[in-house]
């Protein structure tokens, strides 16, 4: 299997109860626990999930003894989000269009009203 | 494994030698002998990775007899970027600006220029 980041983070999401996982972190820290009772999810089920999810770097171990909520850390998904913008121009007809007019956007307000910009 | 329809496209995605497969295409169509060459693979190597990217979606085969010409489908990467917005904010400090400021532009544009938005 591969390991370069953007493969792990890929292959760390291709399941639905990791995402779901993660949308549940999203909204703010949680503990195994507090993440096996709504998934009806065995403790090492959960487990394995999330450490398939901290290799990924989608998650991480708070420090607070015993307890140790899981702490949910977007950075790979900006990459990933990254990667997909190289595609974007196949399915966003208005992205060339949109990108074109932001690009005018920034000109004017060089030239124009922002004192911070001169 | 898992077979929902995102899943099958991030399994796909995570593996590097069919992300570069995918980008070959995406500049344009080719056979399996043409994409085999430049990633000095074997044709059953090629064949494999093409199965995949295929079952996800990703990737059609052309109906050119003999050739079979594979060519690049965008749809499940506009869906995985679809997904992907839900987290946006987490990492795009500027996203929720940018996106205040797109409504003000269009709120404009409605009340203003454009003759077909009348």
């Amino acid at each position: 299997m591969s390991t370069d980041r953007l493969s792990m983070t890929l292959q760390a999401l291709a399941d639905p109860t990791r995402r779901a996982i993660l949308a549940r972190l999203a909204t703010g820290e949680a503990t195994v626990n507090e993440l096996a009772e709504p998934f009806d999810m065995s403790l090492p089920a959960v487990s394995r999930h999330l450490k398939v999810l901290e290799r990924a770097g989608l998650v991480e171990q708070g420090r607070t003894a015993q307890f140790r909520p899981r702490k949910f850390r977007p950075e790979p998904l900006r990459d990933l989000a990254g990667w997909l913008e190289n595609y974007r121009r196949f399915w966003d007809e208005s992205f060339d269009r949109l990108d074109a007019y932001l690009k005018e956007l920034q000109k004017g307000e060089k030239h124009g009203s922002d004192p911070k910009d001169r």
